[in-house]
């Protein structure tokens, strides 16, 4: 019997396989799209898009993978649950049971309606027009909690949408991290805004030529340790990471001419997930035991290169005098504090994605709350903008002067996405917890950031994190790698330190 | 039973519609493979191509496949030869029987064996070393000859290969109009050796900034009908045109700082391809009815607008002001008729790919001619070389110094290619024939051309051929649009009229 659970298992392993070729597939073209792709060619890309993506979900909701998955649940494979086979497993089951539990029609309901949405909301956005929004989102709720209720949940409905993004997590659990964090999160925020202590950011708002923007950010990327043998940087709109296939990942940004740090942070912050990518265990790829953790985790390697490397003084110790070649008109008469308090302003803004390390938390917690409470009914639908009005003041000590500019400001409810703001801030949580560790078990990292020196700790990150793959589970694998349990203070020392000399606070 | 022919027929169109999907994320991987894939890429790139390749085959090859065209081709559907159904019947079927007739293992020991002989080949004509190469060529022949057995033939083995690349052609009906065509050939090419007059050829070769020649090749490119909205121009060591999908046609060159020609006619050449392609009838897309005719019509358009047009004088006086304006340093002291000159620079040269407009089909009469002596058994593959430069010496009145210069180099025959060859020619005689004919119905062509108007000559093509897709073969398709068969004749005419103005011959 143990020689057939081995066949069983094998035939999983070349079914998963084969989707997972279907996937890079799509995910060139995917990338593709976004990248290069003549305008007129959009239509025959939906077709060859939706023809991959709707093989690849029959192959893999067959039932014959849930039979085999029966099989093995029985089997000696699961006796040790961190070996490849029980975590194969395990998660293939968790992935499953979600594909087959939600009905097709339901699917195509979500994705019509999101679709629609979409360019309902990016109308409504630009008149800053709630009303029209209004019906959409309802709608788009009404299926959310629909979609809830096929794959279930034991508490909160809202809980089977964030573990969609973050397997595991609930609304409990990451609520009581968020409610602790945001409570001295407000305070640190507003001890700031109170401080006389004042950046200069024109320094950033300077000429910084778009081509010598991509060469200064190549080299930043190469040199944390993103493999340009088996990656490439590109331009888009909407700057992604694109694991496709092993030697092959992908990442973008956008340049702005006259702003030095948009490019830059980027590039480190997709570089942070490229080098994820990079440093998952090839030998397993296109399986659970070879594939990322969850977004949250994903999100806790782009942040940590872009902020807790990438805005920290040490490691423009060794690059300031390079951006100071580069850029000389820009640059050349500035002087190194001021550039550093330039690239770590904070200041509060109504705009998340060009919020700082310390009030972007703040946004999230915001729209975490909102989140929570319109799917559980606790908010009507059109009282959202009031909610986050008055979130917004009492978080931020500002009210946004209209909706554009509030609740109406991101694409994700539009698009169906319930449940995966928490994944960004838990990502900062995870990306502080992981780095305090790292820093304790490598004493002279400060050090090797001012030589130009990344390796240690991409080697630590590949060691501790990416090679497990999907072993553990978020919440586990921080508890593995730091000893303890998620928790808001990592972040919090982080920033109250860094800040703190900073604005003399 | 006509309902049910319908239905049929329908769900053949579905079929193929289908294969043509998994086609065209094949062929963007393929663009992409040669583009901008990461090194590291290669291994899974290979992957995913072999296994959507193998998927489009299985498709194919279903017996299914076969099974509907057998009721078909008794169906009414059939009455009018030229009618859609009629013609996608008859070239699936056409498509089919080769598809099935050739033995999965076949198919596996060709591919092995002419990946190996690749890069043996490429060894040996790096070290002019025919001895390596015989082995592989020997095996190869066997394998094309094995290759032709199953395929079928009814008087040459050559003919099934041929076949391939150009349905309908045999050696005989192309052998006929080749060997009209080199009788005079040869001549016009020895008068031109013996003419006194030189183009002064330096002046391509002067500094031509690559950026500055992307621009002017892009404009001359869109000036010509390349539609930039449904396509692209990008760079690759070996340039190819691919028709993705609808909406996506791309196009490749490369660049050579030193030299104006080589990038802007190549760019020239795809855009004739990808004309073509962007010609097909969208509404019969994935079907033979919306698919180009063979390899050499498609040539015929490539050679079309990189010669008949891109190297004509008519052409120039459009362009001419613009090449100095865009490239001042090189071209401002140059007067038009050097240019004209130089662009149309003829002589012998060993190498088929740097060859003019008249030896170039010099070189493929004569691996015409070669190929298929060997394929015969009537010369020994260990002679080759030795026959190889008595014809060389024959038609050019030159003696290759070594083989590298001489048989081995192309990478043809080590790829398996044995028949491709003569379409290059065939696409040159048809390009001539056709725009004869578009010059007899189009009055004032030229001067269109010298006021940089190319639509009427790209719509002409789009009406007379592109838009046909497979209703024709080539064969038919030249009677049909011209009123004649295949004839030597209007290239002779052609070329003896352009070259005895520019050398007095």
């Amino acid at each position: 019997m143990s020689n057939s659970h081995e066949e069983l298992y094998k035939e999983l392993l070349e079914r998963l396989k084969e989707i997972s070729i279907i996937g890079a597939c799509e995910g060139l073209l995917g990338w593709d799209e976004r990248t290069y792709m003549p305008r007129a060619g959009s239509k025959s890309r939906a077709d060859q898009i939706s023809y991959l993506a709707g093989m690849a979900h029959k192959k893999f909701t067959d039932p014959k993978i849930g039979e085999i998955l029966s099989e093995l649940e029985k089997s000696p494979l699961m006796n040790d649950p961190l070996s490849d086979s029980a975590v194969n497993i395990r998660e293939t089951r968790y992935s499953y049971d979600k594909s087959v539990k939600i009905p097709q029609k339901l699917v195509e309901e979500i994705s019509h309606t999101t679709t629609m949405a979409q360019g309902i909301w990016a109308e409504a956005r630009k008149e800053s027009n709630y009303p029209k929004f209004l019906p959409w989102l309802e709608k788009i709720i009404k299926l959310e909690l629909d979609l809830a209720g096929c794959l279930g949940y034991k508490k909160e409905a809202y809980d089977a949408l964030l573990d969609n993004y973050e397997p595991g997590a609930t609304h409990e659990s990451v609520g009581k991290v968020f409610e602790d964090f945001r409570k001295e999160l407000v305070d640190l925020a507003a001890a700031i805004m109170n401080s006389k202590k004042r950046a200069d950011i024109s320094i950033l708002e300077r000429e910084y030529p778009v081509d010598r923007q991509a060469m200064f950010g190549q080299s930043g990327s190469a040199a944390i340790g993103f493999d340009f043998h088996a990656g490439r940087l590109d331009v888009t709109t909407h700057p992604f990471c694109s694991g496709i296939a092993p030697g092959d990942t992908r990442i973008t940004t956008r340049y702005n001419p006259h702003h030095f740090g948009q490019a830059f942070f980027g590039i480190l912050h997709e570089s942070g997930h490229g080098i994820y990518d990079q440093g998952l265990d090839d030998a397993h790829h296109g399986t659970p035991r070879g594939n990322s953790v969850s977004l949250g985790i994903h999100e806790s390697q782009s942040r940590m290169w872009e902020n807790l490397v990438g805005r920290s003084k040490a490691f423009w110790k060794h690059f300031f005098p390079r951006a100071q070649q580069m850029f000389p008109e820009a640059l050349s008469n500035v002087k190194f504090e001021d550039f550093y308090f330039a690239i770590n302003d904070v200041r509060p803004s109504f705009i998340r994605v060009e919020a700082d390390e310390v009030t972007y938390n703040l946004h999230i917690l915001l729209r975490f709350e909102i989140e929570f409470a319109f799917l559980k009914g606790d908010l009507a639908v059109k009282d959202i903008p009031g909610a986050w009005n008055e979130k917004f003041k009492k978080y931020f000590g500002l009210m946004p002067k209209n909706d554009a500019e509030g609740c109406l400001q991101d694409v994700h409810w539009s698009a169906g996405y319930i449940g995966y703001f928490p994944t960004y801030t838990l990502g900062n949580l995870y990306s502080a917890q992981f780095f305090a560790k790292a820093k304790e078990e490598i004493k002279d990292l400060e050090h090797q950031y001012e030589i130009g020196k990344y390796d240690t700790l991409k080697t630590w990150l590949n060691k501790n994190i990416h090679t497990h793959g999907k072993r553990y589970r978020a919440e586990n694998l921080v508890q593995v790698v730091t000893g303890k349990p998620l928790s808001h203070k990592p972040l919090m020392i982080y920033l109250k330190t860094k800040y703190g000399e900073l604005y003399g606070v």
